[in-house]
């Protein structure tokens, strides 16, 4: 058995985007399992948005990752070796781990990920797990969306945001997106089947919300904040509904920002702003789940993945998420399943 | 029957505070009835930091007073003449008019007054009306609140905030008030029966909140804005609920300001933020209304009216809500009922 691993570990806290030094790859010993604990392979680790917000010790949702740790993030792998009594040696499992060849964890934080004939691991990890999930329960318990309403979604082509648009078609409603480039919109549009998608490098956002979104915007999925999400809040219509899954546009800015100026509106448009992290919906996941998998099944989500081979190119793929580098949901292929 | 009247109309929209020229006091004929228009002789003109709202040509919730219109504000009065058949001379009645000895109403915008032996019409139509209901709804129905929860009232001595309070300690939370000055604050502890009240003119309302809240806060009901909301709004805890009611601290701003610095925690500590306005409830009024009337028969609903005698001391009494110079529910006595 293998007895060194990979790892990327945080050695300071990115000033700005993330620079070369601010996480190392080390080669260190597999360290001895505790009664608890499992030990996996990784073959996918997921590169969310959230992983630089856990590089700061800005105030956040969960601990950030202690300089010295290794980098924490979503993985998908096979049991190596198991002392816990619900995983054995080969399962295939998904949880939170680390960006590293092999991980140890406890097993409470794992779960066994089903294998579904024709579903490669990339698609049902990547984008039928955690971003799927996100895009599920963010748009149905937030935004509630009814026939005919009119739905924003930033970071359309993204993981979490085309699947967001699609479930708000399911539902009825009209769907307008923002991605960034006219080969994602025209994915959005022609394979995704939102209504509408605005070119944010090409087209200005608030006068093509003007034209697409005559009658105002009831809802918007926000996944990217700053002048996007100000251009879509000055637009909403009264009583609207945004969920705030998460602001990747600021998570690189070293210094404090001030809220929108679009903030009176949610007193005088009756606006609910609410902000949500998957987590927070675990007991949940098998109902969300089944469901996306009907969806996923019949034809009616498609997902995208962008897969990055290489354990040694985390930091490259990382960095491509917060310039709208990627097109799909980023993962990182530390070895083939 | 006297045939002129009095009434304050808009000349020009204010920069910053209230200014002199602003309104002005006219002597003109009282218009005569069209069918379905009763004329109401006023005995209360309710003054309200939303009045400045009406006053701009700011984003808000109802078209803004035209230039040249008489000022829109809460009338109590009696009916003089009626071409509506539910109402006719003598009545009291309450809701939408003007700034004006007398008004000429739409049947459909004003409703009767019921008597109640013992409380004075300026405390019904003051305190336990519009404002009442305000308090009601927005905590009920935006917080949300439950035994055990501490909330945080801005403005908390005045007509809404004093209510909010008493509602949070009848729902078993533990209430903590922000008001101006030593008098006030003594009240909303002493009489009103807060827990406790930070006195934002005389300390530093971060660290009192720091020593009264150890454990944070799940509720803010905010009437303020500005510095005090954002003090309230980095203490929120995980799931708070934050009720936009008013920001009276920035209505008077000439420059359009940012929102506040804490705007990423609404995600990071998935917090609901919503604004409500009283009128988008008035189907729900008479429930309302029962119920506050009940807690006020039963003692557990105290009322404070601050009422200023003639028409003419309009601007001098609304230029005082923004320098927290009235001490409790501020009413213009255009004439003694």
């Amino acid at each position: 058995m293998t007895e060194v691993m990979k790892a990327w570990r945080l050695r300071s806290r990115p000033v700005g985007e993330i620079a070369d030094g601010d996480l190392e790859l080390v080669t260190e010993p597999i360290p001895p399992l505790d009664e608890g604990q499992v030990l996996v392979e990784v073959n996918y680790v997921s590169l969310d948005p959230t992983n630089r917000i856990w590089m700061s010790d800005m105030d956040q949702y969960m601990p950030p990752v202690a300089l010295g740790d290794i980098m924490r993030a979503g993985i998908a792998g096979k049991v190596l070796e198991s002392r816990h009594d619900d995983f054995e040696p080969g399962m295939t499992v998904g949880g939170l781990g680390g960006c590293a060849t092999h991980f140890v964890a406890d097993g409470a934080t794992i779960q066994q990920i089903p294998e579904i004939p024709g579903v490669p691991l990339a698609k049902l990890f990547g984008s039928l797990g955690g971003t799927g999930l996100t895009a599920y329960f963010g748009l149905l318990d937030i935004c509630d969306p009814r026939p005919g309403e009119t739905l924003v979604v930033s970071a359309a082509s993204g993981a979490v945001g085309s699947v967001v648009g699609q479930i708000g078609k399911i539902k009825g409603c009209r769907v307008i997106g923002i991605a960034g480039g006219e080969k994602k919109c025209r994915y959005v549009v022609d394979e995704l089947g939102f209504d509408a998608c605005i070119d944010y490098k090409n087209e200005d956002v608030g006068a093509r919300l003007d034209e697409l979104c005559p009658d105002g915007i009831d809802m918007n999925f926000e996944n990217v904040g700053g002048d996007i999400m100000e251009a879509v809040m000055s637009r909403m219509n009264d009583f609207g509904r945004m969920a705030l899954c998460g602001m990747i546009s600021t998570y690189n800015d070293s210094e404090e920002q001030l809220g929108p100026k679009s903030w009176p509106l949610i007193l005088m448009r009756r606006l609910k702003v609410q902000g949500f992290i998957i987590s927070d919906y675990a007991n949940r996941f098998a109902e969300g789940g089944a469901q996306l998998g009907t969806w996923a099944a019949e034809g009616r989500i498609r997902t995208r993945e962008d897969i990055r081979p290489g354990i040694e190119n985390a930091i490259v793929a990382m960095k491509d998420l917060y310039v709208g580098g990627n097109f799909g949901k980023l993962l990182l292929e530390v070895k083939a399943p």
